[in-house]
């Protein structure tokens, strides 16, 4: 395994919010060149009603495609039981499912509080899976654009209840308010409580700090990322502004810090074109791929 | 004072670097509009030879302008005596004299060597200058375009060599290809040698990495950041690619993590409208000026 794991996340969170749909031959494409460059985790898709979100209404066919793959753990997103019944249904490796902190957002995205919602995944954690993996992702866990700010100790106890059925849990900064000072702060609390059950951080880049908090949660011992390749998809709350932190200059960031990704750049940056030419016109963000590598620059492996 | 010290060095690295000339009188008003926002510290000009770069031909009399604006510090780079003899005279509070680490790029740039351009500051050091700071500014510590790796020997020799002579020492990362990881072993390192005469950090987000660089800064004990509204400029070695780190990010990171900076973000973002405005079609960066602070943001003041 390498030191830092990166699940690619540009598939369901990058094209749930881009304007263009992505055709499923294209995106079998993508999702292949990013498993052939060492991404050994993408989240392909998401179990949600293809009428809500017809971006995502292949997503059977993209796990049964991706299971194919060689070294890929296959992540689908499931909001709910039946969601979870598709995901493994189509053989989904793990499956993780998102909880807002924030009770604004959660009552305005899925009708119930986020204590109803953590006894929708416990539902779930009931349903027979053997095999697949849960991941319980508590969102808008570093502030909330509806709400404001969220209570520390929400998230702890949301994040705690998780953990009692999950595999895993992450903690997501969906709307990109969390800081690095907070980012320490609150992974902290949360691991006192739960201790390596607390795996995965996924940040937004919405105002610059992405990377930044990458490497507070790194600094306190966070090794899974999400990130999205390009920053596809923006972020639905700030029109124009950058969503998902960027795979390549993440890989970037933690392979120039000697850090072993397992991820290839160059492979990454034509994964990258291939992307770019799926869906010409959609807006994508990146340093890397603007600036290039630095002279002389080695990967860490 | 501040918890963290930003200066704006825009006015300089920034305009150096633009396509379009900024007319003096709208460097007046953006100077003004910084020292507004809280700004303590802005590099205003260069003492170069104002036919090699006429962007920088005012500089005297902006020194002049903004010496006349209270709590400001006001910075001039000088390359050699004869700058540093027309700053003294303009009455410049702070002279920054970059000396580059890479051997190819000092040649390049002023025709010699680093050990030389050391000798050239000692000059200006026995030169006669009540009252005014001299900086040693260690550029391309972090690495170099044409030379690729810089060794961390050379820094550290040219760091101690200047803090023999200079009131303070900065390291610069002139071309954007620092990380996190060498940012703390270099600036430790070099703080071993010279101790607190150890003082700015100067980042390029050419790659990304600005802010996680000053964070990773901040993490070792650096104080005083230089920094670019906008991030104008550019980088002149990367073409589209982003310049100085953005001082709307950065003081919104340190804010955001409850660090006082003595900066009104608010002013801030209009001081950013008065620049845009006043060099048209010039590229800028930033995210927050995008995404706006989060909702019930708070400074950290």
């Amino acid at each position: 395994m390498p030191e830092i794991l990166i699940c690619e996340v540009g598939p369901r969170d990058g094209l749930q919010n881009a304007k263009q749909l992505m055709p499923t031959e294209a995106k079998k494409a993508w999702i292949r060149s990013l498993a052939d460059a060492g991404l050994r985790e993408i989240e392909v898709g998401s179990f949600v009603p293809p009428k809500l979100i017809p971006a995502m209404a292949d997503t059977h066919e993209l796990v049964v495609f991706s299971r194919a793959l060689p070294n890929l753990k296959v992540v689908a997103l499931a909001p709910n039981l039946k969601g979870f019944q598709r995901a493994i249904e189509a053989g989904a490796h793990k499956v993780t499912f998102p909880v807002s902190a924030s009770r604004e957002h959660s009552l305005s995205n899925v009708r119930m509080t986020p204590d109803q919602m953590v006894e929708e995944v416990r539902k779930c954690a009931e349903h027979p899976h053997p095999g697949v993996e849960m991941e319980g992702a508590v969102s808008t866990a570093f502030g909330c654009t509806m709400q404001g700010e969220v209570p520390e100790e929400d998230v702890v106890r949301i994040a705690s209840k998780l953990a009692g059925f999950c595999d895993s849990v992450a903690l997501a900064d969906t709307v990109g308010y969390a800081n690095p000072a907070q980012v320490k702060r609150l992974f902290n609390k949360v691991r006192s409580e739960i201790g390596d059950k607390l795996e995965g951080a996924h940040f937004h880049d919405t105002r610059g700090l992405g990377l930044a908090n990458a490497l507070a949660a790194y600094e306190v011992g966070v090794r899974a990322f999400d990130s999205s390749l390009g920053g596809l998809g923006g972020c639905p709350f700030a029109p124009g502004a950058s969503g998902n932190v960027i795979t390549e200059d993440l890989v970037f960031m933690f392979e120039s810090m000697g850090l072993d990704t397992g991820i290839d750049l160059d492979k990454l940056l034509e994964a990258r074109k291939l992307m770019v030419s799926a869906i010409p016109g959609e807006p994508v963000y990146g340093h890397l791929a603007m600036a290039g590598a630095p002279k002389g620059f080695h990967a860490a492996a």
